[in-house]
């Protein structure tokens, strides 16, 4: 934590922003479990990547993933392919995110973080289950006085089968 | 948040009602995690309600659910009716609560808030198990300077069958 | 809250030291979840008491445990074992660290503080699971300006099999 404290000296200030990315990841997880998809590339700047991939995938740095969207507009796509498949089972989806951390505050204002998610699924008439656990590594960006996403990538420990991917993550 | 920005404008006051929320879950979920149930009612007004029930139904705005106590002295009789019930296996509960978020401070003091709870069960010389996943919608009241439950809905996503259900949620 | 209310009277200086062990255990959940378990003993004093033990034998008062390390170089020696062992199969953790209670602030500056853990394992090409839920019982002391554990009880409410514990908690 030395460059945040570096780059953020004041201790009301790191508060403020810890509140404000918690917050975030509150309303973020709310819009997806309440099943407003719609409403998810609403958290991101237009040019932002958002990224679904495995551990193995992201400590060796390749690019490619689950799930890839490179821009607003591939996100709206994606949210349209998604109410158009109508063949999926009923579901819910819960976001456990916690274990935030504040990795660096650069000087024009972009902020790195990480989180841990753990979303539960429950098919109807099942027993819920561990469907993804895995990180968020986050830059986010000020727009208009609020946090955006510029990047989102999910990496999961989860053996994930691509079919059941319906939501983002 | 705008709401909540509006209602209490002063960042160190939202800071402190958001801690003092944490505290309480907290609070809440060590005695039902200790056993320690006859402390449960302790947590509500004495017109409080409490209920247990289904995403269906509480999409659907119906009252009913696995569990509906109404009233301080219903909450101490079903805690009775519990520890008379021997029949039950030993196990263990454990709470975790994350994803708070504060939509409401009315003029009057009432607080509207809401939650992410995952319990899990281990039963004797058994694998730990998703007991249930969901979420609470609370309403706060302050009685003597300290926060008490006026209303708590805990809704689950999970496939719940009602004998399961020994302690409150 | 009482005895910490009396010892730490003013609201930010809560906060702060709230703030402060949220950042401790995310740090120590991240060395271990990325595997760089030489780092463990780090977040510990030299004569620093770790113990990994089930809620039946921490509630009778019982010493023993699954895993237990009196002093900085035990644990040390119990990484550089671990290391050694390369029959173990390749698998990722993730703590999710969540229901933090700073219980009791001593006039000598030691903490007291619980916190609720859940672990959860995946094994290659194997469905995440539980791996372990359960609370840690610390014991902090500040050396040098930062946090230090003199006192790890991980108390458990799983069944856990001896030789499944790799990892530190």
């Amino acid at each position: 934590m030395t460059a945040l404290r570096n780059v953020v000296p004041r201790l009301e200030e790191r508060w403020a922003l810890r509140l404000e990315i918690e917050e975030f990841h509150v309303a973020y997880a709310q819009a997806i479990d309440a099943g407003e998809i719609t409403r998810w590339p609403d958290f991101f700047t237009d040019d932002a990547l958002y990224r679904v991939t495995g551990r193995d995938n992201a400590d060796r740095g390749l690019p490619l993933g689950l799930l890839y969207c490179d821009g607003k507009k591939m996100m709206r796509d994606r949210v349209q392919a998604t109410l158009r498949t109508t063949t999926f089972e009923p579901r819910f989806l819960r976001h456990y995110i916690s274990n935030l951390s504040i990795d660096e505050v650069r000087a024009e204002g972009a902020i790195k973080a990480r989180a841990n998610y753990l979303v539960v699924q429950t098919l109807m008439e099942e027993k819920t289950e561990l469907f993804q656990a895995g990180h968020y590594q986050d830059t986010f960006v000020r727009r208009d006085g609020r946090l955006l996403l510029r990047e989102r990538h999910c990496v999961y420990d989860s053996l994930t089968i691509p079919n059941a991917l319906i939501y983002p993550i």
